[in-house]
């Protein structure tokens, strides 16, 4: 299940927007959180926290709009440099300090920061202000040689990469290098004098790449950099980043000018990230680690561990209890939890960042009811802060967290988590051998450097796939996705050997590890572990409470139910969208109530065309005369009928829409393929039995008339009814019966006849008005009101588009969005998730598969045609949606504000779509 | 080519319309020919005909709006009946005569009449006012029982079929006894005796049928046939043809209430029909029928020969002389070609109906250039006058016109004329044997009773299709048309006898006539003749005209190839449309530019990848590594080239749009179940070659990897181009390098890139970017500017709906109308048109298919939708059509409606398509 996406809207400027003459610079002190879209997320977090009398390090922030000058007409607006010039003024002015001048220069950093977080931009370059002139001055104003010299070692392979261009890796070469050269181990055993060389070094670099020198004018750098930033936000990276994520290219970002405060001054400074809460467990109590003597940088390098935040009480009381407060009251202000960097600078406290913190699913339900607890939010904002993705993640069983050590089982490596779940199976190589070990009744995993379309039958066959290479939008992932299948990808430490039948690696030990066919082995599609041997999967307490199995108001019961128990009441208090299952048999319908549905929104018939009845569905077909085929629809009645008795019955007091076939004939009939082969090699071979051979030829005949080129554009859906006599109004008069039936036992069957594949009014009013004959008679002759309600799929673009004259004959609209997504943009799913669709979604012509969250600007368009139109003609019409995006987050906000009726998704996801129409109506 | 359809706009009245109160009777006197909204077509031209002064009985005429009035309420409006018994009242005082009363009753006609013609609706009504008592009065009047007695008889005979809804078999088994038991061959022998008999029979079947006696009271008669012609508005026959014809359902009927006339009171009397001109021919001078003694029911029967109009001089001098004068008075007042109908009760004239009379396509060229050098008609009337239908009827090669007498073929029956051409071939009667023949060079005509899909594969291999049941909608007639094959169906004489592979039939002389398979036979599609041998077939003199084998103002030159001339310089100065041609090689771009092509519009590049080059295009797809890919495209290279290279030179100055690849790449590769049979009967095969089974083994990989469940919604397109590395540039490079040959040769090549089936913007922009670089370098290479633009097919719905964001990356948008109609119906053309579209027809549910002529509801939808937010986002934005519909007229008029630049169409329809761009720009 895709996160939500933000899908940025078009710019639209906060109604704070200064009046022109623009203002292109805000102080820390002039801006707040509320102006991301001006300051950026990381400036106006700054803004709010020195609003708040927070310390933070002053500086100011440039705004997206000089960014947009700026690319615009491809120079910095000329009020620009003014406005800098006056705050950099300011900053000097209440720093008491000159930008790199001076016997105690100041230095600043400059950093990224758009509205919505982007990977690919530009981010940091600090210490700007550092020359060959003011690194002496840093050097004896801090005392600390060593550390001015780092620092401007730091600031030259900073900017040369990022600034200037040079290909990172020749600095860090350089550094291996000497440290190869002096016997250092780590970057901390170079001394000063090592790093004035690396300097010296670096500065050739720079000329020979670049030629020119790095600049030693403190301004000239800054102002290098800050267009760097703006540079950066056409990059290819993030270019790319906003094509997939859907962020509009006119935003832009901000930059954020800072005076440096520095963590590794000594043992009375450091540096550290903390949450308010527990980002994984949602339990209560602040969380974080702290590094001693270090700057940010060395965090994420891991070369020293760091130390739980809670020692740093020891090591620095006075910050730590700051720290403490600040904390809550950037929760309090927040109103949620925040995640935060923090520098102590020579035992004084300075906040870096904040911003609302990341979290697990579990910790979201257990944060947002505490905060709602604490009366700190409303039951409504608590519904906000939980997702239908998380609430999805809670669903799926997961393995038993203690199974690592168990020694069942043991932790080979960990991938990409492409597909959630948790699966256990044979390890296999190939697609064949997935389906042969399949066929044998085993459950696979299939396992493969990466998959192609070649693939697909064994990706069918397997509980899970695993894969060395490839992204989350590789095709192994992508197609997972759409199966709704275990995906592990990328796992790079396994070295995948089809031809030999193996995966191996080495373990943490150095010993070899390997792992051939049959044999067993686990994979978490939530985390990327993977897993030797089976993991025992413990089902989610999540959906046993759905289920019924979990009381959530008793003592014992897990928070996260009570939790996820309370947010499900009000969300189903607030929301305007009922929300129905696809349920094609009684069991599903029961399963589905349990679950919440309030009726069925598609019941498709065709699935009760197979198994033992396969045989009278061939007569049908195959019947050469009008007697034979009439024959055949007879023997389907009573069978057909008692389907939708049992499903009137679990559905009691519900409605329950079914829809007539819809699929091609040649769907109940044998491969053509596989069927000629057979009856080729049948002729050739001598002493075939003529009796089957005559059957399979006729047979043959029948596919082959049957056969399409493209089956799904054919002759199916109510194409079918009009052109088979007697096909519909055999479903028409089971329905008919099964409801008369159920009426007469007192039960309270509420059915409603769907037409799928219409595309003009034409089609709707011919099958109505038989419909509606046969229902009368059997209103006549049994004695009772069905009042059956007709209407149709809209599923095609036509449909949408004359839906005005649709709904004249129509009493709902069901909108089948995935025909709609096949044939709006012309691809069938079944042929192209395989072939280009993880192409796309690196090329970023997809953010997402249109088939996961619906496409809002085509086929959304369509949706939102219809329903204005369908109203128009009929304001009581009916409105669902029954394509697979019923049960998708996004899409059911979509749906909500599309104004329909009810959306209808397979009982699996109901929870998520009660869930998300909730948080819609909330909103 | 379908005719075009008139698509009755909803209604709108004139703005003649009275104001309330409403007036629901109208005078003859009042009315005029531009009422017919209101009065109906029949009743505007007698009310136009009774305000010239020419002698049309009184009457008056009951519009429209009483009819959907009383439609509405199901009841007569309260004032219609006080207006009708005014109008009547005003009648009778005309006449001097009381309805059905007194000594010389007055008898009425009462006669339906919609705005457009319409079959299946209740047509006439003779003789009301006639009953027990008044049918004395006019044999006294007469004097002439007999013609009382039978006019009595025809009043019960229609009333009682048409007014109350008797079988109107019973009538006439009647007639039948009564005549064989009296020993009379025809209904004039039978005396006023046996009349008076009949009509006591058939009020006795009224009475029987009805429960009620046949009313004798006149007035009563009038307002059941009124309400009749009022109810007949919704008979399943009229609504069908409506439906098929797409005349909206709330425009309801007329009602003429006329003064009966009679033409059978003796020698001075009798009826006639004539055109003002010829209407076969288009030849000067009146033409028509005359009958002497006979009303107009008579002539219908065909019981007696009439005699040329001409003939009436002789007989009655002044009545001749005065039809003569009214003729004139009428086309020099209609201005245009006129058919009346009248008669002659005792020497005095009286005009019964006018119209502007039907024509052949080549009367109606030479009409139309005829009536603008009277100075009758301006040039753009003329050019109304026409349609592209007609020219196109005018461009088929047809048979010999000499032919049937010349004994080298003999005419043996007559089908309907169900899609044009003449066709020549030997008889075969089955697909199996149709194939089979072709196979061997031969030129077959497949003969069925009715074909159905399985004979797909021989409508294919035939020139053309005889069928001996089946209407105009049957399966042969409509995948025929599809197809362009020439298919007479419904040739009810032939006894096809598919068995015995033979067609038999009795000839004038009741001679057997048996054609058996491999005889040849030919058959008319344009008029439905059905021909025993060869028939010689002549070219068309208008596209020898076309290309400029006769020179139009020589003065032996036909005057119909004059005609055409004259219009189509007309056409061509007042179009705004441009016209291109599909075309991909130089030969059709040179004889597309000979019919007046402005351009290439669509220039295909799948053919040339066909043919000597399929190998290399094997080596493409089965290429397994970069190298042995770029390998094959380098190879390809010069080959493309060389291709555009001649199309730019036949279209040097001209604008050639050329789309990169689109079709999948199995269509390359043999069919999937073919090559399955072959390997598994070669597997099963002891002795064959390795080396062939290795080959095959690994092209029935690539194929299965391949293979598509629905490739028209597969890998095809823009997709291929971003999946298939290489591909697009090669294409794009021997573009650009064949444009900058002829740039060099001194050529002016205009080449425009056109991306075949883009979905969003992302798509265009990632080609884009790539072949824009590729032009530029070669713009840099070869030191010239080459001025090629880069744009768009639109042809998903999604494309259609996302245009506005499209366009800011396209420089033109070509909307594919066949893919466009094929994913906005979901159907395929392939596979529908020969399984559903018939029944489809048939049904009603099409008026014609949306592949022949543009749906303006949902495919036009998405144009007009498109047009606008592509010319919002880029208002210079160039826009073109290039499906099949840029050849249909009526799809013509909808392009020039919706604001296209051009379009483009096959060579053979450039002319239609100029002259319905001109029709649509004088319109």
């Amino acid at each position: 299940m895709p996160e939500i996406q933000t899908r940025a809207p078009s710019l639209t400027l906060d109604a704070n927007t200064p009046a022109p003459p623009v203002k292109y610079v805000y102080d820390f002190s002039e801006g707040n959180k509320d102006l991301k879209e001006l300051l950026g997320g990381k400036g106006a977090n700054l803004a709010e926290m020195t609003r708040l009398g927070l310390p933070v390090p002053p500086g100011f922030t440039i705004t997206t709009e000089a960014c947009r000058a700026y690319l615009r007409t491809g120079a910095e607006p000329p009020e620009l440099r003014d406005e800098v010039s006056a705050h950099l003024a300011s900053l000097e002015a209440t720093m008491g300090k000159r930008l790199g001048t001076g016997a105690d220069p100041l230095l600043v950093s400059v950093r990224s920061g758009a509205k919505f977080s982007m990977p690919g931009m530009m981010d940091t370059v600090l210490n700007i202000g550092l020359s060959d002139e003011s690194v002496d001055a840093l050097a004896r104003q801090s005392g600390n040689e060593r550390f001015a010299w780092d620092s401007y070692r730091r600031l030259i392979q900073m900017f040369g990469k990022t600034v200037l261009g040079v290909d990172g890796d020749l600095f860090e070469d350089r550094i291996e290098e000497l440290k190869r050269a002096v016997g250092a181990a780590t970057d901390v055993e170079l001394t000063a004098g090592h790093l004035r060389e690396l300097v010296a070094d670096f500065k050739r670099i720079v000329r020979e790449q670049t030629g020119r020198d790095f600049p030693q004018e403190p301004r000239e750098q800054m102002d290098l950099a800050i267009q760097a930033v703006f540079d950066s936000w056409n990059g290819d990276r993030a270019r790319l980043y906003r094509r997939q994520e859907r962020i509009p290219n006119d935003l832009g970002t901000a930059v954020n000018i800072c005076a440096m405060v520095f963590g590794n001054l000594g043992p009375d400074s450091g540096t550290g990230v903390a949450f308010t809460r527990d980002p994984a467990g949602g339990h209560q109590g602040v969380y974080g680690d702290y590094l001693c003597n270090a700057q940010g940088e060395d965090v994420v390098a891991g070369i020293r561990n760091t130390v739980p935040l809670a020692e740093l009480e020891a090591l620095d009381k006075t910050s730590y209890d700051q720290l403490m407060s600040i904390m809550e009251t950037l929760e309090n202000h927040y109103r949620d939890l925040c995640d935060i960097e923090f520098t102590i600078e020579r035992g004084k406290l300075w906040m870096l960042q904040t911003r609302v913190g990341k979290r697990t699913a579990a910790a979201a339900f257990r944060i947002a009811t505490q905060l709602a607890d604490q009366g700190l939010i409303s039951e409504a904002e608590a519904l906000q802060r939980v997702t239908g993705a998380q609430l999805a993640q809670l669903m799926f069983p997961r393995f038993d967290n203690g199974a690592d050590a168990t020694g069942a089982a043991t932790h080979l490596a960990t991938g990409l988590a492409a597909s959630p779940g948790a699966a256990v199976g044979r390890a296999v190589f190939s697609s064949e051998a997935a389906v042969a070990w399949a066929g044998r009744g085993e459950r696979v995993i299939l396992v493969r450097r990466e998959t192609n379309p070649d693939d697909l039958d064994g990706m069918l066959a397997a509980e899970g796939i695993l894969t060395s290479r490839g992204g989350k939008t590789s095709h192994a992932a992508v197609v997972a996705r759409g199966m709704g299948k275990t995906c592990v990808c990328g796992a790079e430490a396994l070295e995948v050997d089809t031809k030999a039948r193996r995966l191996s690696l080495t373990d943490r030990n150095g010993d070899a590890v390997v792992i051939g066919e049959g044999d067993l082995i686990s994979i978490d599609g939530s985390s990327g572990k993977v897993y030797a041997g089976e993991v025992p999967v413990v089902p989610s307490e999540v959906v046993e409470y759905f289920e019924g199995g979990v009381d959530p108001l008793a003592p014992d019961t897990d928070d996260l139910v009570r939790a996820v128990h309370r947010i499900m009441t009000f969300a189903d208090n607030v929301r305007r969208l009922r929300v129905r299952a696809n349920a094609d048999t009684a069991e599903d319908a029961a399963r589905a109530r349990r679950f919440g549905a309030e009726g069925i929104g598609l019941c498709r018939t065709e699935h009760m065309f197979l198994g033992e009845r396969r045989e009278l569905v061939e007569h049908l077909i195959l019947a050469g005369t009008d007697e034979e085929r009439a024959a055949a629809l007879t023997a389907l009645l009573p069978l057909q009928r008692a389907d939708f008795t049992e499903i009137f019955e679990a559905m009691d007091g519900l409605p329950v829409t079914v829809r007539l076939l819809d699929p091609p004939l040649h769907e109940f009939l044998p491969d053509l393929t596989e069927l000629s082969v057979r009856v080729a090699l049948n002729d050739a071979t001598p002493g075939t039995d003529p009796d089957t051979a005559d059957t399979d030829h006729r047979l043959l005949a029948a596919v082959q008339r049957l056969h399409e080129q493209n089956p799904m554009l054919g002759l199916r859906g109510v194409r079918l009814g009009l052109v088979i006599p007697g096909l519909f109004s055999m479903q028409v008069r089971a329905i008919g019966e099964a409801a008369a039936d159920r009426r007469e036992a007192g039960g309270d069957p509420r059915a409603e006849i769907m037409i799928p594949l219409v595309g003009t009014v034409q089609e709707l009013e011919l099958v109505r008005d038989e419909a509606e004959q046969i229902i009368a008679s059997i209103e006549r002759e049994r004695g009772v009101s069905l009042a059956i309600t007709l209407g149709t799929m809209i599923e095609l673009p036509r449909a949408a588009l004359t839906a005005g004259q649709i709904a004249e004959s129509a009493d709902f609209f069901s909108f089948g969005t995935n025909d709609l997504t096949q044939t709006v943009w012309g691809f069938s799913r079944d042929d192209v998730e395989g072939s280009f669709f993880s192409a796309y979604l690196e090329k970023g012509v997809f953010g997402v598969s249109p088939f996961e969250t619906i496409d809002v600007d085509g086929v959304g368009a369509l949706v939102r045609a219809a329903v204005r139109a369908g109203r128009a003609t009929r304001p009581d019409l009916k409105l669902g949606v029954c394509g697979e995006h019923g049960g998708d987050p996004y899409s059911v906000h979509f749906f909500h504000e599309a104004g329909l009726d009810y959306v209808s998704c397979s009982p699996f996801r109901i929870p998520v779509a009660r869930l998300e129409a909730g948080r819609a109506a909330a909103d």
